[in-house]
């Protein structure tokens, strides 16, 4: 039976993709927020949803959903909020009677997924966070082949998608909202790299601003060096001459791994996975949080030979 | 020579038609501001875009290149924002020392046309708006074979364009932020009413709500009929039927007149015309703010026969 | 035992009788919340006081300290924010596990008194709120000789308050987030009336704009003659040429009822009178909410002998 | 003859006093201005003041103010808004062809002086600012007698003024919107200091974070160890014993200069001085918004026999 969604944050980057999800997949969006009141995209998806400025107005409207009819309660919340109110939305999703379906990073700091936890046990509500490597087809693909393999694996993460200056004025650009560049663009690759190698033992950081980040972990099965970056001369000679603006390049034993494709519509298979209750929970959340947790409260070391390529420059 | 160009109102809808005629026309984006900070679209532009999301501190940046470098100076500032705050950032821009690019309605009332006017004199500056249906070949050719055959003309416009409930909640659903549904969807359809058939004698409103206008108006070489409508329910039949949200029709002695073709690039063709002096600048603007402005003060009539079809429903 | 105290809506105009209200009556404030960040006054009270301007930062805060130690934990929520906001203030207040204190009027519109209701019952927690005049000294001995008396009265409620343009600018000049002005300045008194002389009959109002209302009330044992205003230039001429700027009088069969004193602490009072359990809860508060959107949504009726004498005028 | 003012960030804590400078001088506040509407103090000097919440709105106001009646326009404009939007309101007072009287510090950065004196060249419209220390009438008297004197003079400067958390959540918290703490709670001292003392030799810097900063200045005719600090565990045991929350101590040659009376209305007296054509301009403000800033740039030094007593500790 199709179900009601409401989205919190439906005037920003990320909700497009939201909202193509909650219609691919057959359900319906009945009320939306944002403190910016220039989301006409949402007429793209309906011409019934309540719209609101205000969080507390829009808490009021799925507080009386929540007492009228079942069939109009809103059931799931997409939270496509900045980082830092993740957790605030979550709790009001769940107290709403809603499941949550949040943005990653699910939350900045581990300690509050344990605060999460305790309120879907208050609630009996669940919620999901959008781990879209992980129902990549590729990387799917990958993981088993890995998994026949076994083995210890050397592996190198490059990602530096070039930002204008526009990105350190949001609130993107300020570590206690958005957690910094290895947290906000870098979460879903050490998700990746959990999920493909296994847990985390020791973690190095040589590198740290506002604009790039870099480091070394090593995991059960990979030594991994990353080098993470929004700084556009960052980005290698061959592909600034190129014209490109972003390189992504993650190398297993020093072969490329392909996943170039198969991006367009990750977050609507995560929708379908968590409709169908195999989506991804707190539990599945943790790792990457505590590891850019700690990433982020690491002093840098001295660049030694488990140093990123790029650092040596 | 490449001009420099700044934006106000940068995340807002209308903002990236401004961003590609920027560009289409050779220019160069150096500066933007908006209130929200959600504004990666900039990355498609350029990376060297000095971002503000108070415009005061766009102001001071505006103001330091105004007194450095000719070559750095910001030439064109392109405003995107509400339309009640249009005549404060035209003033904004000439005092920096920059023409405006104002987007539609150019002011709400008439009388701030005159405080921009004495702007213009004392800062040598001038302001342009956006009249791009003026510039759409098909209405120019119409325009022509007009002038050629004289007469008097019955003309019907209905223009319906379906809105949710956030536009209510919107500044544009603010009588004294937007102007109200004439003055929002309907100015440039005034303007080139009497860009085709001249000035206005009478004007009768049948009709006003929030969702909806409706009335008359003599011009010098027309009778217009016309509905203006963001409420679904007013589409015709066949309109929903057909799953369209949009019903645009212009009739002129009961001939629709076809302009569906060539919408792409109409403010591109508008910056071309404003570079080569050729745009449209106060005096074009001000009939249009005058005649809605009329509507908008208007007491409404009793239906008569001069009312348009959808009325009589 | 002392008591944990928070307040929302700390930097607004009532928020200071909050604070000395926690503080005289021997408890804590431990955390606040305003949007505007000019909140120097809370160093008046205690140097402990976690701020923060993001209702969703101050809900995770108030979480934080649900789940911790219970001699940390917020005890009561004081509510001074925009009466709009009241009932969602409210919500937030008991799912932290806290009571709240709020703000007149309790909420704008009936039906959200329902919605705390059950709030109220789901939480086992409960919503107080100040109706100061019930614990005024003056009130108290009037109503006990009423009661004494019995009877059918003839009351005059005469209010006028000068209020600058700012007023009509703020929230409070937004019929949607106040309530207007019967409910903003009135709803003290109407629940006066009431507590004094028995329920409602019949209502009429004779005039209703932005700055003033006036109208009829039969209750069980008065006749209720009243005028609110925040318009300056309703003033008695007696009271303009004293340099007065507040007209206030409530007459009784034509006698005077003296209350200008004893005015100072009454906040401190309801305080007191809450923390001992003898508070004002959603029972009491629903008579004058329920009237005022009585009066909210009355047409207006032509004037006859039962208007107010000001209106003759 | 009566001069017409506007207040831009009348919401905020410092505009009483010059709310009441206004009124005290025998002047008419006419319009005000503050992103926040809790502003009903504007009620306490006139009901008849036209408020906005957006600047550009206030603009607008001015404006039409300038073209109207000379007896109507704004003459002067008094800025109470963060420091860091000083610069960028001084030039809309100028533009609007007012004088502007500015809160301290008048800038953060000394380049944005230069930026405005040369809009007070292009307007012929003068920018002054608020040093009220030195109207002082102790500090005038100990000024005369230190020139009688001559000589060179051991000073310290100790300045402990307690704020609770909110102050760092507050924009006076964020360095690029406040200056920090040297800046913020210290330039009146830093320009007492020269004002006194004479120019600036070398500066040190023995410690600086968010809360406190103290270093070293040499002027031409003292020796200066200061401390200045927000944080109330840095006032000295005996204060805080007596309950008190400021410390305030500047000792000459080891004898404490009284200055704790006379500080009631020293806005008003330099309002006086301003209106009587000896107020204090941009050339006065600047030598301290340049020590300000060399403090704020500074590395800090390792701490010897220069630092301040309090940093021994």
């Amino acid at each position: 039976m199709s179900k009601n969604f409401a989205v919190i944050g439906v005037g920003g980057y990320i909700a497009p993709r939201h909202l193509r999800a909650i219609r691919d997949t057959g359900n319906r969006l009945v009320a939306a927020v944002d403190p910016k009141d220039s989301v006409g995209i949402l007429d793209q998806y309906s011409y019934d949803v309540k719209f609101f400025t205000e969080i507390e107005r829009f808490d009021r409207h799925l507080e009386k959903l929540r007492r009228g009819l079942e069939a109009d309660r809103v059931h799931f919340v997409s939270i496509c909020s900045p980082n830092y109110l993740h957790d605030s939305h979550c709790r009001l999703a769940l107290r709403a009677g809603a499941d949550a379906i949040c943005e990653k990073p699910l939350v900045i700091n581990p300690w509050n997924l344990d605060a999460l936890e305790e309120i879907e046990a208050e609630t009996n509500r669940r919620i999901h966070t959008i781990l879209q490597l992980r129902v990549h087809p590729a990387l799917i693909a990958l993981r088993e082949s890995l998994q026949k393999e076994g083995g210890m694996h050397d592996v190198e993460l490059t990602y530096i998608t070039s930002r204008g200056p526009w990105y350190q004025v949001s609130w993107k650009g300020h570590e206690d909202k958005s957690g910094g560049v290895a947290t906000n663009i870098g979460i879903h690759f050490f998700d990746l790299l959990m999920w493909l190698f296994g847990t985390v033992g020791g973690v190095k950081v040589y590198h740290a601003d506002d604009q790039r980040m870099s480091g070394f972990i090593e995991l059960e099965r990979a030594r991994v060096r990353w080098y993470l970056s929004v700084e556009k001369d960052d980005l290698p000679a061959s592909v600034k001459v190129a014209g490109k603006t972003t390189y992504r390049s993650i190398t297993v034993d020093g072969r490329e791994v392909e996943f170039s494709e198969g991006f367009t519509d990750l977050h609507t298979r995560v929708y379908e996975e968590t409709l169908a209750g195999r989506g991804f929970g707190i539990k599945e959340a943790r790792p990457s949080v505590e590891l850019t947790h700690k990433i982020r409260s690491s002093l840098t070391s001295p660049r030694d030979e488990l140093a990123h390529p790029f650092l040596k420059k």
